[in-house]
């Protein structure tokens, strides 16, 4: 039911994917509501959409929109993809999403609209990890920066060794099950779903990540996934976009 | 003494520079020293080396290269930097490099070779601030992605709160004498400088750090650095680069 024309699917658990994308983003400047940003010519959301809609084992896409352009982002999304009306916090959202995920599906993705560039082959792996057992798998990565917890006053108050600490993307991917038991607690603070899940005692897996699926928070995340998508090798996302030679030919793996 | 024709000094304590570039940086690939990694057609080094010259702060500059291209990059920097020979590890030339510190030195900045785009105010602030009082000072950023403590079996132990993490930049800076006491500790594993002092008891102070002082670790970080040269606003740094214009104008600030 995904996308043009039909794709193969491989037979197994039914695979929704959640987007939450009712945030304002107000570090990125602009007015635009984050999610709708153009980036390459085309709102991050169509993009992060796409990137789950060409992935295996995605088989529905939920969307929480911002309540008054719910009726826009329907029609930049298409027929395929179920859009609904996202709340004040990200929690409200997923929450009203995992509302409007099919009765059949059991295994539940959260994907941030703002990791436009995510590689479909990690929403994949995530999935599968699900599938394959495990109750709740995030896709993380090592850390650059050495990072230090510091106190109200700008002073440091120790080094976590950096060994144990990984930062964290998504797709986050969960049974259905488990996702929906740590939406239904209350008043937890926490800042990703697996937060919850692990609020739960429920054993949280990683899987790797991949430096492409870097959240656009920043204006100079911006300027990184605009150089990315005029990259010959991103033969796939160049609408809109002008072919630029001088950053091409760039050493540029994916890390996951 | 620094750059091309006289430039204006504050009157104040003498501030040195260290570079430790003595590294390999085999995360990037390619083959190269990682500091003498060309971007925009310079090695990153020689970037690095420039803003600290700009800064109006630094009145030295120590930098440690591989042992077998002392001369070279000598060369490549010019007379007015001093360059030594590394050690096996970060540590060790940054321990040599402080041995070749001016006397009159009182104030002394270790700065990554691999944050080539470090603006030359954040040089200043951070320098500002240790010639305020503060014994040790380093520059922070907020975190993008949530960080998750991990343990071996890739299980996720715990999440810290994330509003008191800080990604920590370079230049660091300290007191001559709290950097040459912490760097007499012996086998104090660390990942940055301000962990040696830490590990004296000695207070560290943050300042707003900068996005443009991001470290080229990783094939994304090139193309980062290479998108932010091409820019008109970086009219200081395209040598060696062809201007396009399909990056430019984001709405790119600085956010420190």
């Amino acid at each position: 039911m995904m996308g043009e024309g039909p794709q193969p699917r491989a037979v197994g658990p039914r695979v929704a994917a959640i987007v939450p994308a009712a945030g304002r983003g107000e570090r990125l400047g602009g007015g635009t509501p984050k999610a709708l940003r153009a980036l390459g010519g085309r709102p991050m959301l169509v993009r992060s959409v796409e990137a789950l809609r060409r992935s295996e084992s995605v088989t529905q896409i939920v969307v929480a929109a911002p309540p008054t352009l719910v009726e826009v982002v329907a029609q930049l999304l298409g027929p395929d993809v179920r859009v609904i009306a996202g709340g004040a916090e990200r929690v409200d959202s997923v929450r009203r999403a995992l509302g409007a995920v099919d009765d059949d599906v059991s295994v539940v993705l959260v994907h941030d609209a703002a990791r436009p560039l995510i590689p479909p082959a990690l929403v994949d792996a995530v999935a599968a990890a699900v599938i394959a057992g495990h109750p709740a798998v995030i896709p993380v990565l090592g850390l650059g920066d050495t990072v230090k917890e510091v106190g109200p006053d700008g002073r440091v108050i120790r080094t976590p060794p950096r060994d144990g600490l990984r930062a964290v993307q998504t797709p986050q991917g969960f049974r259905r099950d488990v996702l929906a038991a740590a939406y239904a607690l209350q008043d937890v603070p926490v800042t990703d779903d697996a937060g919850l899940v692990e609020a739960l005692g429920v054993p949280v897996t990683t899987v790797p990540g991949a430096q492409e699926a870097f959240k656009v928070t920043r204006p100079l995340d911006l300027v990184l996934a605009e150089a990315l998508l005029v990259r010959p090798s991103a033969s796939d996302a160049r609408a809109g976009a002008d072919a630029c030679g001088s950053n091409a030919g760039m050493d540029a793996r994916r890390s996951g």
